[in-house]
């Protein structure tokens, strides 16, 4: 490749970066805009009253908020020729050049040359006041700002004086792009799908689809008189169980004439069980899959095939879960939860890197004030809230966004401290669920030490986020709130005995009980020494006698803090094991909770209900992100990869290889026992490897760094090859 | 009447007493139900979003809230035989007998004998949910509980445990009584009224209507294809004025044969000019009259004509302005203003005496939390609202409403207090606008004496409240909060030199500024003692070098505390003089502004607009209160009627006679110079009257309370005439 070539290369780069970054953050380009928070809070409000429980209606039992319904939008432009702008708006709207109001009806207006002022002021209570302005210059993007109290004053004289005291924000958008479809119409694309094989029994079908899927059935060739009941499930077993699958439609028709139906409400399923009157017939079934565009970035191949399977069953786990929000699971609940979509979001880290899910999820879960409980009413999932938000910026330095939400954080953290008890700590109170984890026998008594890691964890947080947002006079008030909790996790909550953290004090007694949750989170965000963190690994982490974590969802905490340790090698047979069994146990995508001591259809009861356990949950797929993180190695450091590790660890692998996506472009790495490939990405890498020999190769200056550790400087685009010996 | 038949009066009146609190409490039928505050909240929204301004659609410029979009309605009952019942939902609904859902679907739940809890969670976007359930003994009314945040408390083994730490509370409700109508469907009725005279002139036509009138014009006849424009005018020159008027329609119409047409948007006017294009022709138009559905209880009427025609006059202002809502003024802003609605709930107490419309707007005006500015943006208005909820309470005696409201009113005085300035006085900040009253130069710096004497009282309101919520804690916090503004108004307000209240304070000085605000307020909340009162009367409200108030808004406060000072002859000349000044000018309806110096169409200016003043203005309205209070002489003295006083002033009068509703029933009156005759309302009256002789008459028990005042006990139902002799 000659120099001219590299160089035109360069610049298509950069100009497709360009493209790419007009795309994703949707500022440059025409598109409806909102009130940040009101399109996608009540897209979740659709979403979640999706959930049904055998045919019946299944909302949320926690406050559902909706969109601001009067919000007014403006712009100052300054033009230097005269243009014509088209205006279009989902609701009443007035529309206003310098305060001049034009008359109902009249969507366009000249707007001369010159500095000037445009208004729309929209109300609408179904569905968000939205606008989309099209002109030559004048366009609606995130530059607008937006109230929904714009206060306008009206001094003595009865005139409308300035606005100076409402307090406006950036507009809210993202892809919506035409016009002509309004913001409320989106729904997510469908594509149609065949069933693997269908079995006729008398007049009752039994589709299965192959593997689990999620959409609309469609019965094809209708024709009589009666009834049909469709019965999903999951596993063959539901869809038989009449009595017992959690999903099913009633329906009737009367068809003259063959004709094809398309279910209204989409399901989770692998199988379904299509039960006739015996005056009605069908031809056959088949379903439109529905999915969100978002394509995956991230990638993982390595020697052993069964992590491979593994990596890939995680993909398409989080594929199916990654909906209009990351939710919890497709059969049921259907619904955001904090905790759950925490780990989807580092998991999207290491696959799709979507801000605009993340985003959209963050601001549904936190919805308005006023604050009247914890988010999905659980006080822990209130703090993976603070800490996700954080961790987005860490990933994607979308400081915008924080500034955004800042003011939504602050009450929501108003509200946590509220509720402290005498010892400033947090303790479940009336109206508050202390979740943790599914687990029998748990005890949520007192002042438990997981809540409390959380709870210092969320102040950090919240210190990081008024520096952003430059409230300047809390950035030490959180931080010393932050310190003073961690002082008393190490006093209240150290055994010197145990060599561990224990789970709870109660009445200002500290409980001899240890479990592993707050052991694990206090080793990944570093609130224990390094011989503390040693102790804990021995005495709990790879203790048989610390009760055992049955569910993936807490799986992700312990294995994660495994690799923290350097125990990639465990944590691999651990992987294979665990992922491994349910994958022997025929699954196509992975469960909501797994204890390998159960057999057959026991594995698909829970809640106690027959087949109450979700087989398509989102916190199943967590190897995407220990993959991604631990093996291939690769975090930022500072905001949006600014600067970033690559540390890969083969944890017994023979070879790996793969993507991680960040803001601009992806990281690519190759690792075997001898040689690692890199291609870095915009920001500054640092390669970290162990090695028994000092490392060689290609554009590499290498720098020991002792204990037979060396790092390499990675530029961004550039490729290095790199000769090592690795210890394992 | 023999004594037979006086019993079976007496026993029909219990039945009718029962219908009618049947009817008004609106508890014991069934009916729709939804949390209270979201079917009027949502309604006012619609109402408020009517105005238009010359056809640009023209909405508030405060925060408009809106119904909780997902609501959980429940009853426990106990039933000694087994019933059907039937429900209906305006939204989807999942319905559930002791937490068993029904599928979706069913609409009828068969309830076995015995205790059960019977549930509807009900989503709605668009509109407020809403339940109506029919059964035999279980029907839906405001027994009911709803909450907007039902936490359902999950135990470890992931059962639904106990539902205690919600907040529940008694549904609203109101006269919604058909299964079949839809809250959301709610409209006023109307009746077709006919044109007084229509003057032809080409192809436009000038309809009079003979009186300022409301609702929908209609066009009959419309042939041929073009443009009808309608312009609006409550005066004749308004409505003439196509450039100016303030409203107006833009029609189209393609006609081949003849047809009617009926304006969507109800408008207020006396006058429309119709402009037809040439190519098109109408016969004539009419209109549809749109009101709301209230009797008149309250009446009045006396030997003085012009007092007669101002107190009708009055009445069909109040009627006119008395809608969903009662609104400020029905051509512009038809917002729902506190300011404005305080003295139309007062006016109501004294005419339709109709609770759902006082308490309807209360809810309206205070939205939601949390709250982000004073209610219509005005610090006064805040403080209206807080005072009208202990007069409503006064008059009403309906506690279930005040332990409705005070969490809202605890959030909206938190607001108060946290905007106080260092020394605890109100100062307008950034966002607040300080209104007072339409009055050229009045200053608003600084701390206003006027806006102090709102809050102190509205500290008072919330300390009686607080009693009745039964919130212990805060009845000294906010009684002493008020005794330290009253002793600070008190300190930095009256001047010795001007024996009057100044009007505000700079930086820490008092101004030397006398105004009439703050001075007749603290005569009628008795904030003076007797001889700054009088002083008050002589240098400020009888003092003509004091700036003269120009609008009936605040004129009806001048009155009253002259009224309260017993100036009734000199206020009845008042009346009579500006109200009359605005009938001499042709006034159908009373006028937001009067100023006697003004001449021909000058008067209909304002707002810096030719047409912009309002010519019916519930403001303009107030002789029905003050001869209502102060002349028949009615007021409540214990909370709703329990025990009242009549005290007939007749101020120059030769007799008057009227009614006073109160919550059962009407009191009546007829009073001359020499003879005074009372029918008494459910509750303990007291008959105050001065005397040249010792009152004597059928029934009566005289006490003498000294300088030739007397008191007569007064029960309900029993008529007593007295024969006196008055001073004047």
């Amino acid at each position: 490749m000659n120099y001219c070539v590299q160089k035109m290369n360069r610049i298509i780069k950069v100009l497709l970066f360009c493209m790419l970054v007009t795309w994703s953050a949707g500022t440059y380009a025409q598109t409806w805009i909102w009130y940040p928070g009101d399109f996608e809070i009540n897209l979740a409000n659709k979403m979640q009253n999706r959930r049904t429980d055998r045919n019946t209606f299944f909302p949320p039992f926690w406050k559902m908020d909706t969109h601001y319904v009067l919000v007014d939008f403006h712009k100052d432009v300054e033009l230097k020729e005269p243009e014509t702008i088209t205006v279009y708006a989902e609701g009443m709207y007035n529309l206003k050049l310098d305060g001049a109001a034009v008359e109902t009806g009249v969507n366009q207006l000249s707007v001369p040359a010159g500095k000037h002022r445009i208004n729309m002021k929209v109300w609408n209570q179904s569905a968000p006041p939205a606008i989309f302005v099209k002109g030559i210059t004048i366009v609606s993007d995130t530059s607008w700002l937006v109230t929904f109290e714009d206060k306008e004053w009206i001094d003595e004289t009865g005139k409308t004086s300035d606005i100076s005291a409402t307090k406006w924000m950036n507009a809210g958008s993202w892809n919506l792009n035409d016009p002509s479809i309004m913001p409320s119409q989106f729904h997510l694309p469908t594509r149609p799908l065949s069933a693997a094989t269908t079995t006729k029994t008398g007049n009752t079908f039994l589709v299965d689809f192959g593997k689990e899927t999620f959409g609309f059935v469609r019965l094809h060739g209708i024709k009589g008189k009666g009834h049909i009941s469709l019965y999903y499930g999951e596993s063959k077993e539901e869809a038989l169980s009449t009595d017992d699958a959690m999903t099913l439609d009633r329906l009737h028709f009367t068809n003259q004439v063959q004709a094809d139906s398309t279910m209204p409400l989409s399901k989770a399923f692998r199988y379904v069980n299509i039960v006739c009157d015996n005056s009605i017939s069908i031809d056959s079934a088949s379903m439109l899959y529905e999915y969100a565009p978002v394509p995956q970035r991230g990638n993982f191949t390595c020697s052993d095939d069964r992590i491979n399977k593994i990596y890939e069953v995680s993909e398409y786990t989080l594929e199916l879960n990654t909906r209009e929000f990351f939710i919890d699971g497709i059969k049921r609940d259907r619904w955001v939860w904090s905790g759950d979509a925490y780990q989807s979001y580092l998991m999207n880290y290491y696959s799709a890197f979507d801000n605009a899910t993340v985003t959209r999820t963050m601001m549904a879960l936190r919805g308005k004030d006023p604050v009247t409980s914890h988010i999905n009413t659980i006080v822990d999932y209130t703090f993976y809230w603070f800490i996700s938000i954080y961790e987005y910026y860490l990933y994607t330095g979308d400081s915008a966004f924080i500034k955004q939400m800042y003011p939504r954080m602050q009450s929501m953290m108003e509200f946590c401290l509220s509720r402290r008890n005498r010892d400033g700590l947090i303790e479940g109170l009336a109206g508050d669920w202390t979740f943790i984890d599914w687990a029998a026998g748990l005890s949520k008594k007192g002042e438990i030490s997981f809540e409390q890691i959380l709870f210092a964890r969320s102040l950090e947080a919240m210190s990081v986020c008024a520096t952003i947002a430059e409230d300047k006079s809390y950035i030490n008030i959180y931080k010393n709130l932050a310190e003073n909790i961690k002082e008393k996790v190490s006093e209240y909550y150290w055994s010197n005995q145990k060599q561990a953290l224990v789970h709870s004090r109660i009445n200002g007694t500290s409980t001899t009980n240890v479990t592993r949750y707050a052991n694990m989170f206090a080793i990944f965000f570093n609130y224990l020494n390094d011989g503390q963190k040693q102790a804990v690994k021995r005495n709990v982490l790879m203790n048989d006698s610390v009760p055992k974590i049955t569910t993936p969802y807490m799986r992700f905490y312990e294995l994660e803090s495994l690799c923290a340790l350097g125990e990639q090698k465990y944590v691999l047979e651990q992987m294979k094991a665990y992922w491994g069994g349910m994958l022997d146990l025929g699954a196509t995508s992975f469960w909501e909770e797994y204890n390998p001591g159960k057999k057959g259809a026991e594995h698909y009861a829970m809640y106690g209900r027959k087949f109450g356990k979700s087989l398509c949950h989102a916190w199943g797929a967590s190897p995407i992100y220990l993959l991604g993180k631990y093996y291939l190695g690769v975090q930022p450091t500072t905001a949006g990869y600014a600067t970033y590790t690559i540390q890969p660890q083969l944890g017994g692998l023979q070879w790996m290889q793969g993507k991680v996506p960040t803001p601009n472009d992806d990281i690519e790495i190759y690792c075997s026992t001898k040689q690692i490939k890199i291609k870095g990405a915009a920001g500054t890498g640092t390669l970290r490897i162990k090695s028994k020999i000092k490392p060689t190769g290609k554009n590499c200056i290498v720098n020991t760094s002792g204990n037979d550790w060396y790092e390499v400087a990675i530029k961004p685009g550039t490729e290095y090859i790199v000769d090592y010996k690795a210890f394992e």
